[in-house]
């Protein structure tokens, strides 16, 4: 069975395309979804306004999503049809001749990381063709901004059924990122004190985090003072915003907290910010991780000085969580109501030709996260 | 009583001059040591031949020594005349109000950092006066390269009185940096793998320590083949100079293990070879340390994809060894058996006049540690 899907970015800097695009069914080791609701992040508009110079066109744009599996591949096993799951942009294969996936210290599992790179299944090929014959790439191994998509199983995590799609889907990229680089990749402990750069989606999460790790200080940093309040809300205990001070920001830091704070974050992807936020980070033990993408050929900066006296530099990708082991358990967590995402969810849309209107709600700078449910208006089976 | 010293650095680019240094009596706090031996370190070749910026002139050289206590002054507890102590030139004051101290995490303690930084004590006058009446600096806490020097209590660690001090100097700087490295700072589990860049004492060092910390591979990296049968012989798996492959060696490296290697060490101050080392650390999880001291101004640079995808980029300054705790107890394992330095001293030298020979025989490559025995020369008293 060809189902159809309806959304293609056929060029960079041009608005999303509306038409049907057929999805074809699952290969062996495939799922096939029904998307419910698709959340969007920065690195979606990142490709679709052509500053990735390894985006390929035309492709179908989305990674953070809750899905229903609608059909399975062959040879399919840890997901069934009319399971819930949230597809993950790194996948998980558990082959015990992964070290990747075998190692605690890392969930950047390589299996489909080639084909996944150049916009294909694991096989070379594509399960998206637009009604002229067209070849449609797939994203980030996610293609979720679509009423179907098809996925490597290896990328499906299976949730809980009673997790509503609409606030879970963010469990896919940026929330799930900030919390697991506090609490997996710079392991903050109870006590120390953090810096936050970038008060987006991802920085406010790592705020949330870090309030959660029991950190004693956390100081949020943005060029928007808007963006305080929230951060205050989620247990920012001061807010600096680097347009109101007349020194540089790290030199700020140090000279409020006399030795640079325990953990330090960039949420930015500006390489300026990534060099800033590791000078401030204490002397003798400070910990800077980078969450931030940053733009094609930006390099980051530093006298080797800052790390011989005792400063790390360190990165996370998604948060240092492997997919299929751990996103199943933040949905849990959050189902007990230990953790809170629904705040992030600053704009709803329903329907698939809200796309394009929720892309500029989040070119706004007034949006944390945009979700477009397109259950309302799935596509029809053929 | 005015001891004397008879060597001082007057400007940079000259040879040592040999005169008479009057070496005052410590004041409170303080501690006058006669100097038995003293190993020539880079970084005081760094100074003399003027590339340190900070570097201030005239001064007394020199802080890798083995040495006794001739007098002590008001307060002093902790050694006592005919002590046998190494100066650290990292010092440990051990105030419970110090947090560098308390903590485990770092052996930065910055009690006189300013002080020692302006090349005088922590009064902020110099012990040392030339016939003239000219003050001359002291260096890096510790002005080892005399007959005579005057250091803080907390920068002197007291050992065991049967260690031979024509060896144990060594543990004042580059051999324990480099134990330190690996054990302490970047903390090499056994059967990881390891890269060292740059062969000297330091590389070695590290080679060592890798070695007994159980690494299954260690790949040692050099221009100079002829340091690659010494790293052998320490442990080195494999060798490899970047003059004899025609790919970056970061490269090279990633091609010999797939992934790279799960711990790289810069020994060579080269911000160039930092990145290197950065940039052929394991995928996932790899750690890479520098332990070289860059020229002023010299800056490191990489993508930040390197440390987003699992890399973590760190340093260390003096191997993280807390000068009084740790150093006597290097001393202990060397007496015991454990740690052999004796291989490093490849030129000694008798007296204070060899000290300008002892320097050349460091400029020309072949020497990893040029030792000058003061003890037949000491200065006499007046």
């Amino acid at each position: 069975m060809i189902m159809l899907s309806r959304i293609a970015a056929w060029e960079a800097n041009k608005p999303l395309s509306y038409e049907d695009i057929t999805v074809a069914p699952p290969k062996a080791g495939e799922v096939r979804v029904k998307v419910i609701c698709n959340a969007l992040c920065h690195t979606d508009i990142y490709t679709l306004d052509g500053d990735d110079p390894e985006g390929l066109f035309p492709c179908i744009l989305g990674h953070e999503a809750g899905a229903i599996v609608e059909s399975i591949g062959e040879g399919v096993t840890s997901v069934a049809v009319g399971d819930h799951v949230v597809p993950g942009y790194t996948p998980q294969c558990n082959d015990p001749d992964c070290i990747f996936c075998r190692s605690p210290k890392s969930n950047l599992c390589p299996t489909i990381r080639a084909t996944q790179g150049a916009g294909v299944m694991p096989d070379g090929t594509s399960r998206f063709t637009s009604a002229d014959g067209t070849m449609i790439h797939h994203f980030m191994g996610c293609s979720t901004m679509a009423e179907y998509s098809v996925l490597a199983e290896i990328s499906c995590a299976k949730i809980d059924k009673k997790a509503p799609l609409d606030k879970v889907c963010l469990f896919g990229c940026g929330v799930a990122t900030g919390w697991g680089a506090v609490w997996n990749t710079a392991e903050v402990e109870t006590g120390s004190t953090v810096a936050v750069f970038g008060l987006g989606a991802v920085g406010l999460a790592v705020v949330q985090a870090a309030q959660i790790a029991g950190a004693s200080r956390i100081i949020a940093v943005d060029m928007n003072e808007k963006k305080f309040a929230q951060a205050k809300s989620l247990g920012a205990t001061d807010c600096v915003s680097p347009a109101a001070i007349d020194v540089p920001i790290q030199e700020h830091l140090v000279e409020m907290t006399t030795w640079g704070l325990d953990y330090t974050f960039d949420c930015t992807g500006n390489v300026e910010v990534m060099r800033a936020a590791l000078e401030c980070a204490h002397r003798g033990w400070g910990v800077s991780c980078v969450i931030g993408v940053a733009a094609a050929g930006k390099e980051i900066s530093t006298r080797p000085f800052q790390l011989v006296t005792g400063r790390k530099w360190m990165g996370t990708a998604f948060g240092g969580w492997k997919t299929r082991s751990d996103i199943p358990k933040l949905v849990d967590r959050y189902m007990s109501g230990e953790l809170d995402v629904d705040f992030y969810i600053t704009h709803k849309f329903m329907g698939v030709d809200k796309t394009n209107e929720a892309i500029d709600a989040l070119h706004s700078g007034e949006c944390l996260r945009a979700v477009v449910n397109y259950s309302a208006g799935s596509g029809p089976a053929i």
